[in-house]
């Protein structure tokens, strides 16, 4: 996620106070990155293809890359390389010049994509309401060949254009060692389990899930690659999930933890996200949702890794985490009342969306979260009182009909069925019923990003409607592979290819660490649905991309 | 000057004779580069004043250079910086974010300004048939603030616009340690003589030149620092010129007479211009005129330095460097016949001029060089009879009202006219009135370039007409002095501030090798009429460019 901007305030709010103890824990666990090399595999075009869900395919111009580095290219020619999987990383390339002298310098446009659109629309007249500084072309000047061109910032594309904005007509150029160096905390010879899954759609589900992940598991778990490049509480929480089911990595996630946990503010409540560079520092980003979750995060940490120590450890920072948004019940209802507090209630980039039915389940759910802790770390429970006068409150959120409301104009919405049923509040049968009627509701406001879409699925699952879940795991992340991604995306609306909570799908990033979790339903919840043989096979990483690279490349033969 | 593309035909030609031995000879003369540090002055704006050539004045906008490190800077917005001098060199600065954290890339584009145009027109939509990859903008992409921005590529400029095309809104920036490490073979501890004129115009052309003169003088003799960067035959001898009277550095122009005579060609001529990167090689620029001036290099290197050895070392390539422009004089006219041969001929940029009877000039001036330094060398001058043919044949080429006229349609033109008072092909009585008549007569074709200016100039002081000469001088390098040059330009046409040969003013050089013999000229066969003092003043070109920034600092504080 980005931050809201001008949505929230930009200053003030509580200071920080500082716990370098858990920095130094934190900077202790922090990853050396795997590198390894990655190539283009085909240079290729887009062409008009409405039954794309871009309106776009891409299709080859080249047999092969030997063709390729043996071709000149003149001033204002472009082209495109399709590497054939997401990359994180850092691109080096060198450049000839053929014909008479380089007698003028040429000036090179780059534009990394992660989308069709980022290669073909061009970057000009981008509308959007965060900075354009985002955008991932560069222009680059270069003086004279042969160059070997490094590009010192890391990026995150799959296809590369290359357009010459202009250079001497006396010559053309050539492109050859075109290489990206990829980074991630996971390296390509790191193990991982293999599942075989009922049906291609969902091996792919998982797959680039993994690849979504991986790509995310920098220095941090970044929320994206591309944008904003950076730890986000909410993002964490999912990235973690996912991780305990595949990588593994618990080092990274203790990481993250011990970094919120450094930063926790005056009043207790952890940031929303923060920043490595250009040293350790909490963002003023806060979100109440977020800050709550910082309990959930710990305790799926614990439970996941066993770590009882830093459960105890963290017990204090998970007790203040939960005051800001427990300080949204109102004393008469019991209730969530987003009106008590004028700090960013997320839940969703759902603009129309009202918070305080969600809230409600949210909340209900982290101090549920807590009091399981407690249970781990042989602590009496904190909130069994308060969760139950909740669990009671929230009764009057259900209307005539079953269905959850939220909000004085009792609207219906995904965020806040699939929140209460998470929550608890309400007997299975009545939460799944809440839920099939919301999914079914014609007005109910729907999700706009993955991050509440993996909500409503586990809130699916965990309703024993497993079936229904994968129907919608296939219908949205199933319908974005069939999009061409290889990566999941920030946000994805399925009716409107240029859909952007930014103003600009431009703006929009393709990696996106919240959109990672089918792998942790995939393989847990709904395992014994989906999953043809519950004995995985071990392969390693590169294995995995391999049979990617393979796969788009046979994609692109086929048309 | 630039090559003329696509005038000029891109391949062919004959081949290069490399000689290895004066290669050698060439590399051991490079330079090590002087390098210093400057700071800007001011923070300027433009303003509109249609009095001032370029229709705009700079304006002070803040009083100090401490005011302008204070100041924050958001996105959107831009400043620009004068160093009050024209520097050559590597810009580095410190960005720091301040206000929330930096939570976006910034973007920043980056314009090095000869001009006033250069930093207030923009470098969209220029319409050039050179390329536009010389325009002189860069744009930087910077992750995380703090940040030291060192500029890779060397640029050319007084004025630097900072624009923030995008930023996180959440921050500004600030701006501090802005520096140019300048470049030059030329260093601020050099000593120089320094002369008082009778007037300040004519000290600030003979100032202007030498810093023109300098910011050329790379490990060759550029003709421009910023485009295009190289050595040309014909800017050579006006920069040798020049430097023979100021910095007296006989090395570098023994350098680039080697370069040249390294790569000969199999038919004897001397290309027009030869690159050092990426490394040492002839360009297929090949202009008729040039290659014979080749041997006037010599000459004047020989009669200025002593040096006899070179002129013997080199006589076989005087001789050879004549053939081609002999070969276009017609056996029955004696006189030079441009068709004769496609090859180009150059003389200027004006494309309405006829060249023939310049050319016959050029060439017989050549000639009487080749001449004279066999008479240095100790031999016998090889073209005593064809001078003498063409002297005779020249008197064709005077009209009845005893101006100069060139090809089919009688043109009347300044070049033809300085040329052949150049060349002694006429009396200088018979000589001084042509050139007066034709300086007089309305539709006589002007220069475009300096380069032709310099010739008019030398050939006004060679009839005996050296106040007319000053009063050229002063109405057009003056004008440039007017117009707000540090280094005079490569192109000047004072009704029309936005002339250009190559299609626009932004890809205009305005410091420009070819445009600085003034100090030849006034140091020279001037000097009893310019000169206060005969006897000068030595100083350092430090306290040159001292006394310069003094100047521009006391301009912006008038207005």
């Amino acid at each position: 996620m980005a931050a809201p901007t001008p949505a929230y305030p930009l200053k003030g709010g509580p200071q920080t106070r500082w716990n370098m103890e858990f920095a130094g824990k934190a900077e202790e666990l922090k990853p050396t990155l795997h590198r390894w090399p990655r190539r283009p595999q085909n240079v290729i075009r887009f062409v008009e293809d409405e039954t794309q869900y871009f309106g776009i395919r891409p299709s080859k111009i080249m047999k092969t890359m030997q063709d390729f580095e043996a071709s000149l290219w003149a001033r204002k020619s472009d082209f495109i390389l399709d590497f054939g999987i997401h990359m994180v990383g850092y691109l080096s390339m060198r450049l000839d010049s053929h014909g008479s002298h380089m007698d003028a310098p040429c000036r090179l446009r780059l534009t990394f994509g992660e989308s069709p659109f980022d290669v073909t629309m061009g970057m000009d007249n981008v509308k959007t309401w965060i900075s354009t500084s985002w955008l991932p072309d560069e222009i680059v000047n270069i003086d004279m060949c042969p160059e070997i061109l490094r590009m010192p910032r890391r990026h995150s594309f799959r296809y590369l254009r290359v357009e010459i904005i202009d250079m001497s007509p006396k010559c053309k150029l050539s492109f050859s060692d075109i290489s990206c160096e990829c980074v991630s905390a996971i390296g390509p010879s790191d193990k991982v389990d293999a599942y075989a899954f009922k049906n291609t759609v969902l091996d792919r589900i998982d797959q680039v899930s993994l690849m979504t992940l991986r790509d995310c598991m920098q220095t941090v778990f970044e929320d994206g690659p591309r944008r904003d490049k950076r730890l986000w509480l909410g993002d964490l929480r999912l990235q973690a999930l996912a991780n305990y089911k595949s990588f593994k990595d618990f080092n990274l996630v203790k990481r993250c933890i011990y970094q919120f946990a450094a930063i926790v503010r005056e009043d207790d409540s952890v940031p929303a996200c923060l920043f490595e560079h250009p040293v350790f520092t909490p963002s003023d980003d806060y979100i109440v949702d977020y800050d709550a979750l910082f309990a959930v995060v710990v305790y799926d940490y614990v439970e996941a890794s066993g770590d009882i120590a830093i459960g105890k450890e963290l017990w204090p920072t998970v007790l203040g985490c939960l005051k800001k948004a427990l300080s949204h019940l109102d004393p008469e209802t019991g209730l969530f009342d987003p009106s008590r507090g004028d700090d960013w209630k997320f839940l969703d980039w759902q603009e129309d969306l009202d918070r305080s039915a969600g809230s409600h389940g949210l909340l209900l759910y982290c101090l549920k979260a807590t009091n399981k802790l407690a249970l781990l770390l042989g602590q009496e429970p904190p909130h069994e009182h308060t969760a139950m006068t909740m669990t009671e409150a929230a009764k009057a959120l259900l209307n005539d009909e079953g269905l959850v409301v939220s909000g004085p104009n009792a609207q219906i919405s995904y965020a806040s069925a699939a929140w209460l049923a998470l929550s608890g509040a309400f007997p299975q049968e009545t939460a799944r019923t809440a839920l099939l009627k919301t999914l079914d509701h014609p007005d109910a406001i729907r999700p706009l990003t993955p991050y509440l879409w993996h909500y409503v699925c586990e809130a699916l699952a965990d309703v024993g409607c497993k079936e229904e879940c994968i129907k919608v795991m296939e219908g949205y992340w199933g319908k974005m592979i069939e999009a061409g991604a290889d990566t999941f995306w920030e946000c994805f609306d399925p009716e409107n290819r240029t859909n952007s909570p930014y103003g600009d799908v431009r703006n929009n990033s393709f990696c996106h660490a919240w959109s990672c979790t089918p792998t942790y339903l995939l393989r847990g919840k709904l395992a014994s649905n989906v999953l043809q043989d519950q004995v995985p096979k071990a392969t390693t990483v590169e294995e995995l991309d391999d049979s990617w690279i393979a796969h788009t490349s046979a994609e692109l033969e086929k048309v």
